[in-house]
């Protein structure tokens, strides 16, 4: 029997999950999973439901949507376990992007990774190791536009539903964000709002902080402002110098980054403003 | 509008959440809250619900429990945020006493103590302290029968719900485990399984640990064998002596033990055969 | 035999732990623990032994003040476990000083509170259970100067070498925070740097992030400033409120401060500029 | 200017540190980092000292040695940093193999990996992807002595300093572990001591446990029972299956038995009877 996830966002009120859970009634569905949150600050609703169907997914595409329009919000609505077409973009760093391709190899993410974009040539053995293909797209003052369009003619092509930003140091478009909000996530080497900007561990060393760690959000036009998907941390001490704090964080950030992936995939992340709801 | 928790256990099928939230739909109740759990293992199903409603809660208990027969399982209902009636057992150790004492007057633990038990006259002044009746039940194996109907009169007395095992040495008789399964939680001042029975720190420094840990637990008639509810660690070294293992594990254990209060208090652990299910 | 600490800062140089080693050498002394750290940023070195010495300590005061002066540094010298005279200071948040309280009656800190201070009279009852002295000084503008004078006061009577701000929500004068520089603790309710200012639980709720923690530091001058001691986290939901995060980092601050009280007052932390030398 | 590592272990008397700081002061070296431990329990000594030395190490080889005579122990004696020959051992799962190549080929770990060997063909492009012979010793109950004597032989040819098992499914002789006693490393996949044996997460699932590890362990003869010398856990809930309990306990085991293997590389890690002492 197929198993579908459904994941609502709409304005609060009385009787929305018995409105949900009698639609997948009325179409045999049994509910094996089911999160719900309601956001007394912004008065917003949301839920994620799965469920085994007797049919096909389709038949449930008219009713949802109608659903959806009744109760003023979004529903998605995709088959359980579907891997997400996804782009990594990196620089010249490799943890991040190994731990993901490594993690779709052995089935532990629900994506698949069809194209690993980098503005450097040096990632690429690895996506080749793992069997993905690699473009490399030149950055710079001069062809930003073009680099740009590129970027886009590969987003297009893929049909990309997810960008990975796997440490990768430049800045989308605007347009881009705007396009793909709620879509593109991005590894921060800090504990966000805590050292913004360039060389957080160097900025962490100086202050002399005593936990360091990582923050996975949604990309939007005011950098390392998106919506935190994920944070962990780890702890250090005064004799740790700001490259060892790299070494140490860079373990951080990629079990942060991957499990943002994973719950993105899963479709247990939804934005709410300024923050996001995790449904676990 | 008063707000009521209902928690649910009963074999899964389908159909169960649109059932729960028809009837709350039909009271012109409003969900707030509710996590569900359908377990694959055990095939049960597990439920809790918050909701606002607009009458009293005892419009209710005559449809719930008809539910409950429906669905061939167990339905509590309970006004949230009700204070549930506390006997606290301690020995001589007074952390997790003080603690509990502490946060229920803050409060911040949805108990109401009603009295504090103690084969020692020790730990009085704390319960003077914080206002909280104190019975001394001196036990030797010569009264241990008088000492167990002593004991069963306060719990009858005081129509106390739960039990709480603060670090008390003695091991209660079957028949209360039996009488108040699932409402009698202990602390062990190990990470369960490992180092039962007794001194616990001293095993966890002979054996090299590098994380000690504590585990809050329902009391059933095999010793240390109940349903695990919440357990926490934290990291030591070799320079730590069983006692320095004691000190850091006590932080430990009042944590863990707060919160296995609170989270039973709040109708959020349901038992499922030897485990728990934890609704956040 | 009487046990010894002696913490060291001084520029680096070879040869230090070889001639510190060998005054206790010389002095019939045998190390029981030592640790180091030389601050290749700072150029300053960082020691902290612990001995068991066959006569008096005083016999190695003179000694060591020589030894000091050939090293450009400073050596403080104290019995091992030996309570520094403590004021802490509250407002009207009863969690820091209750644990603080408790743990020095459980003799697990080496501290002896001489007297609690408080700009309000609430928390009386507590410092009263835990017999010590309890002095309200009445906070505001206009006797600003007054308020201060009786602080000072009461430093100097009960020869304070520790002041522990437990949440106390007044700023200290410059002067005596100059007076008693390295010398004053205060726990800060957010994960510093993040979220300094008023209301910390609140921003970092409508910031959405995923941890949340404490910070103990010394205090300076510039507040929020102060060099940091020791910091904790714990993981927190989008379901919980500010309110919520309160609650969760009540726990998180008692811990963190009484850790810090704690390895202070063994002479475990040495200030190293903007930060802290913590040597375990 | 060379860099040395000195690790000490002796029984304790008065003196140690003074005695091998002044070898070092006597060939004009430089204390770097020094840590000690002295176990009251077992009588013996503990002493690890990272020191710049201004000649070549081996003008130091005969005084050290002299010195582990006088002082009835044993010191290592070696340049900071040497990566040690490593042989890394592996059945059919990856994780643990691929992150310690990942972690080697990034300088992230002291180690020269000469040679993976394994009871499969499975992992081999792993290997060859970070240029690492493979060799396959099949092993079977017919062929056991064989296979033992073509390991040997590999750790003959290749003058392997430390055997990491990587989730090496297949138990060493005796000779082998007596013969390398403190040089083998294993990682088992659970919080030791609970859940020896087979299957520990389904084990961890059954008894409903909220917290699962891993543990890095020296090997000895008796299995799961070597010196801990690094462990670290992961929260889960009761919504996890022991195949989610497994996916999550695969990251923690490949971080444990990196430290480890970093620790170890570092000669960080000594052997202290049944423990281990780690000087960090």
């Amino acid at each position: 029997m197929p198993s579908i996830v459904l994941s609502l966002s709409c304005p609060d009120r009385p009787g929305i999950v018995h409105s949900v859970t009698g639609l997948l009634v009325d179409h045999g569905g049994n509910i094996t999973e089911s999160q719900q949150y309601g956001d007394p600050d912004t008065g917003r609703f949301f839920l994620r439901i799965e469920a085994d169907i007797p049919g096909s997914i389709d038949e449930l595409r008219v009713p949802v949507d109608e659903l959806a329009a009744t109760l003023e919000g979004t529903i998605d609505l995709t088959e359980s376990g579907r891997p997400i077409k996804t782009i990594i973009m990196a620089s010249t760093t490799s943890h991040c992007l190994t731990d993901l391709l490594y993690l779709q190899r052995m089935g532990r993410l629900a994506i698949d990774v069809t194209r690993v974009v980098s503005n450097h040539d040096t990632l690429r053995p690895i996506a080749e190791f793992y069997g993905v293909p690699y473009t490399h797209i030149p950055f710079s003052k001069d062809r930003r536009d073009e680099a740009e369009a590129e970027l886009l003619q590969i987003v297009e092509e893929t049909g990309a539903e997810l960008i990975v930003l796997a440490r990768y140091m430049q800045v989308l478009s605007p347009e881009l964000c705007e396009r793909m909000a709620g879509s593109i996530i991005n590894i921060h080497h800090s504990f966000l709002p805590s050292f913004k900007g360039a060389r957080p561990y160097q900025q962490a060393h100086d202050r002399g902080v005593k936990i360091i760690g990582a923050t996975a959000h949604y990309v939007t036009q005011d950098l390392d402002e998106g919506q935190i998907i994920e944070q962990d941390v780890e702890r250090v001490t005064h004799g740790h110098t700001a490259a060892d704090l790299q070494a140490i964080g860079e373990d951080v950030e990629r079990r942060v980054l991957a499990r943002a992936v994973q719950w993105h995939a899963e479709g247990r992340v939804l934005r709410n403003g300024e923050r996001t709801v995790v449904l676990p």
